[in-house]
């Protein structure tokens, strides 16, 4: 079996993928600029880190690019292989606390057996999570309700079996919580469908060249839901007990990040460059001991819907 | 074999150490007092963790013990067995970026495996190491001196062994810097020693009471050299830059217990209380992408301290 596709067409369009979303956020914020740092990897390829820091809207954010490729780590494969890995990352940290953290990923992976050549596999995987400091619930259908038009658009199952898995992987264990309001997530998906696909219930097979145009149609509905949930909330106003508890949401993040986050783990066990690994996390978190919400307040509500299984649409 | 201590002796050692430091910290702080919390662990045991915010010299800083049992996890032990772990854990951060945060803990861990009951194993562990926001150089031989001088009453070999397993275990490998100015730190030290020790090249045997008197060593030097460094630091003058460079560098600290410190797994990886156990990360912690000091400042003399086999006593 050979690769579905020129490998070009894949990298192509991530890095235009890149290209429009830095120049999108740079519009939604209206002050800052990337900055651009491009790397080598030492054990083969490299990328270009882009963050924007400071701005009127965005206090800290990263939209990363990279293509990496060498000895596969053991992690992807226990018999001797070369991977090569492309695909772009994003986390972007508002400065306001009215103003949702987001997460996106999409990537493509192959693995390649020297011994055998004919034995190759590739996949798609990636996800776009929301993590409201106040979850507006008009925000969370629409976000939802975004999403799930867009997994529709390639097969019905899509949304359903990929907002599950975003629960179950967006979930900080040792708080019982989940990251934020959840979006949808997808590992390992292939034509035919790949044994964890399988597992997962996402069994239809919708063909390579369907899977691609997913993976696109993901990756390009990130900037119209991020401006439009910019614009709607950018001016709203808040005080000092709404920035504590975004500070405070932030550490529940930098916990996620940290402990759970399976790109963080791969890119720094495979000597990923740190600073571009890490540019997801936030420019400030607070920890304090046992801080809980007074009863009834909106913290305290948000807190409620940090659960799996919260339907937004049906 | 049987345990070659009642166990009630290690824990009320452990109990009435952490009664000790807590009231001397309190004394050093001259303001806040610890607030104490006792949970009960589902699967057996329990602690009391004791926490202090906001107090005149520490920002925030905990002081727990705990004493735990129950089927051992697979951390511990492949087969089936029962462990019983008891000890003291600290991390105090100061308000002042003059003042180190530091690090201590002390404890015994044993295995019984029920189908031989004969077959018990027991070790302790333990270590202090010190995290500087500017290194004092004085303060970092009088805090290498103080350790060398307690760990030379027991074994000459125990400080030059143990300062060097600090180095490697308070390392952040992903940004190839070591947390602090390292101190001391040990693991699976037992008598007859065990294969970790020997590897480790702690090879002689100074016996159980030897060893347990050496770990109370340890705990009981945590509170001379901490509120010394405090009454020598606290006073010391700083500004905005020292303090931003503070929230940097506890960002780093933050990156090594919630990625690299075993404690912090262990605990989280046997649904030990999450308060509890990060209880450890900082009030407040900053990210800034690829943040640089100055060429020749104070903070890139600093940074070109955190290396592996920096000798400060010989």
């Amino acid at each position: 079996m050979k690769f579905m596709f020129e490998k070009g067409d894949i990298v192509q369009y991530f890095q235009s993928l890149q290209d429009t979303i830095c120049k999108g956020l740079e519009q939604a914020d209206g002050l800052e600029k990337f900055q651009e740092d491009k790397w080598i990897r030492e054990g083969g390829g490299g990328g270009r880190t882009r963050v924007i820091q400071n701005g009127n809207v965005i206090e800290k954010g990263g939209v990363n690019f990279s293509e990496v490729f060498g000895p596969a780590p053991e992690l992807l494969s226990k018999e001797p292989a070369t991977f090569f890995a492309s695909g772009v990352s994003l986390v972007i940290h508002p400065k306001s606390p009215m103003v949702p953290i987001i997460h996106m990923n999409v990537r493509h992976l192959s693995l390649q057996t020297p011994n055998s050549p004919l034995r190759t596999s590739e996949w798609f995987g990636g996800g776009i999570d929301l993590t409201p400091i106040y979850v507006d619930e008009a925000d969370a259908i629409y976000f939802h309700r975004t999403l799930k038009a867009t997994c529709d658009r390639f097969h019905p199952s899509f949304y359903p079996e990929f907002k599950k898995w975003a629960d179950d992987y967006f979930f900080i264990k040792h708080r019982n919580e989940t990251r934020g309001i959840g979006g949808i997530f997808f590992d390992h998906i292939a034509s035919p469908p790949t044994p964890l696909q399988k597992e997962r219930g996402v069994i239809q097979d919708v063909g390579w060249g369907q899977l691609f145009e997913f993976v696109q149609a993901i990756g390009n509905v990130f900037l119209p839901i991020y401006t439009h949930l910019i614009r709607k909330n950018k001016g709203k106003i808040f005080g000092e007990k709404e920035k504590q508890w975004q500070l405070f949401r932030r550490g529940r993040y930098a916990e996620f990040n940290l402990i759970y986050d399976r790109g963080t783990k791969f890119g720094l066990e495979t000597n990923g460059r740190a600073e571009s690994i890490l540019m997801s996390l936030p420019p400030q978190a607070n920890w304090a001991y046992n801080f809980l919400p007074e009863k009834n307040s909106s913290e305290e509500k948000m807190l409620a819907m940090l659960k799996k299984g919260f339907e937004w649409v049906m």
